[in-house]
């Protein structure tokens, strides 16, 4: 199957789960059950759980265990983006074209349904089926998911951008603000796909999760590249709009220049990090051109 | 030890041991440390807390494990009040006498703060030591705490609690309202500390658990009537102030009268669920009094 196809069917399989997975819920809440489904399957591109599917097929990890995986950061990067876009943070009114869920809903229902989703993360990975682990790696799974979502990582990371907007912070702060923001999420996918593995050697799990470290930086410098460069119609949100609002971004600290030279250098240690693997990387290598050449 | 000593002594240890959890966090983003560590030590009663060492006592459960349940349990409580006073919800500024955690820090910072503490929630119970239970019961563990606070759970009875404040609603849907609003918490205090007993009978498990429920529900009747009756200056909010927001109470569905003959049936049913127990309910039987025939 061609990449693109792949892409497409992880894509297909993810939102049919995660449909199921809401419409599986009672009615007792019928508005709050609408909200939790809008944010859910708003359109991603699932590119996380594209990245738990390339991993896991490399190691043999049964798909259902595979899905289980990814829904559960779907439903974590769901929430964030929910509780992300409430006008008390980035006040943004459309996501991908479609209204965001205080639009269509309501902001007390969207600050709910952010919470329920984070909720249902981690009852997915305590509960459901999972064949190629048992009851003792549940536990580490959840907590490597916490750890990525909370304190340590994702609201950790809001925490500093919300700080820091408006100021000018170092190279090192802005690259620990993505790392917890953005890149810790990206991390857990293949900290969680690669620990139910029995085979994978420590060395190359360790590998993976560098690998995961260094497309979740390069995209993030690529998006700031796109803030300047992009086509607003392509990127869905106006040109320049992160430096208007005070963000910093890699261009300004460093020049255009040298931030795609940084880009390029990231790029180049991603796919060195998959080189010295002894797997068949091809799928994983396309990936990482999906993450960083993207014009949106 | 007389009972308000105990009651004493768990609150300090409760308190001392989310203070010292929340001053082990990195100081990445000390505004939601200090929003986080606000919303934790506002000053609660720790009845669940309580609860838990109460029957974890009965169960012969170490202490250590008894404080890793209640310290999830309270990460929980914490974050749905936080979230629950914010403007697009109950719109308080006070809690306890002191400012919220929007007031005192910001809106965004609130909204994180309880973000950050439900993540927290699950990383203790997947993290922390635990001697008298292994990997296995921790993702039962999470399941039960994840369940009483998601949709199936807290989640949802707020939404509930939401979508019908201003219309009337019948008692069987206010009683439901309650027990996924406050209800399915308290029920998980039981649940979680009965389920790392290894020599507790499955009957005993459930007398407790319905014990729970029905002073979760009793609760819940005793602060609508205290909402009339009761001596504002002592209740922290104005007299009459659900009735004034549109709130369904049970007084105002059943009558005062019935209401509190509702209050003591239920009142009669706790203590009779302990009574058939092959335990020393005593301690257990004070809390009882202590929910239902409080003041404040």
């Amino acid at each position: 199957m061609n990449f693109r196809d792949l892409h497409q069917q992880v894509k297909q399989h993810t939102d049919d789960s995660l449909l199921n997975l809401i419409d599986l819920l009672p009615e007792h809440a019928p508005r709050l059950k609408m909200a939790m489904q809008h944010a859910l399957l708003a359109g991603g591109k699932r590119m996380r759980p594209l990245l738990v599917h390339l991993v896991g097929n490399t190691l043999d990890i049964p798909r259902s265990d595979q899905l289980t995986i990814s829904m559960a950061i779907e439903c974590i990067h769901a929430y964030s983006l929910v509780h992300d876009d409430l006008p008390a943070m980035d006040n943004d009114d459309l996501r991908r074209g479609k209204p965001t869920c205080h639009i269509a809903f309501d902001e007390a229902t969207a600050i709910l349904a952010g919470d329920a989703l984070q909720t249902l993360a981690f009852t997915i990975l305590a509960d459901h089926p999972m064949s190629s682990c048992g009851n003792s790696k549940r536990a580490q799974l959840i907590s490597i998911l916490a750890k990525a979502a909370g304190y340590l990582g994702m609201c950790g990371g809001q925490a500093i951008d919300l700080a820091s907007t408006g100021k000018t912070i170092s190279l090192t702060e802005l690259t620990r603000l993505h790392q917890l923001k953005t890149g810790a999420l990206l991390c857990a996918c293949v900290e969680m796909i690669t620990l139910v593995s029995d085979s994978l050697a420590p060395q190359h799990r360790e590998q993976l999760i560098e690998y995961a470290r260094l497309i979740g930086l390069a995209f993030q410098v690529q998006d700031d590249i796109l803030d300047v460069e992009g086509d607003a119609t392509q990127i869905g949100k106006p040109q320049g709009s992160d430096i208007e609002l005070g963000k910093n971004t890699f261009p300004q600290l460093l020049g255009m220049a040298p931030a795609k030279q940084e880009l390029a250098n990231l790029h180049a240690q991603a796919l060195q990090a998959l080189h010295t693997l002894p797997y068949n990387t091809d799928y994983l290598a396309a990936f990482t051109d999906l993450m960083v050449k993207r014009d949106h």
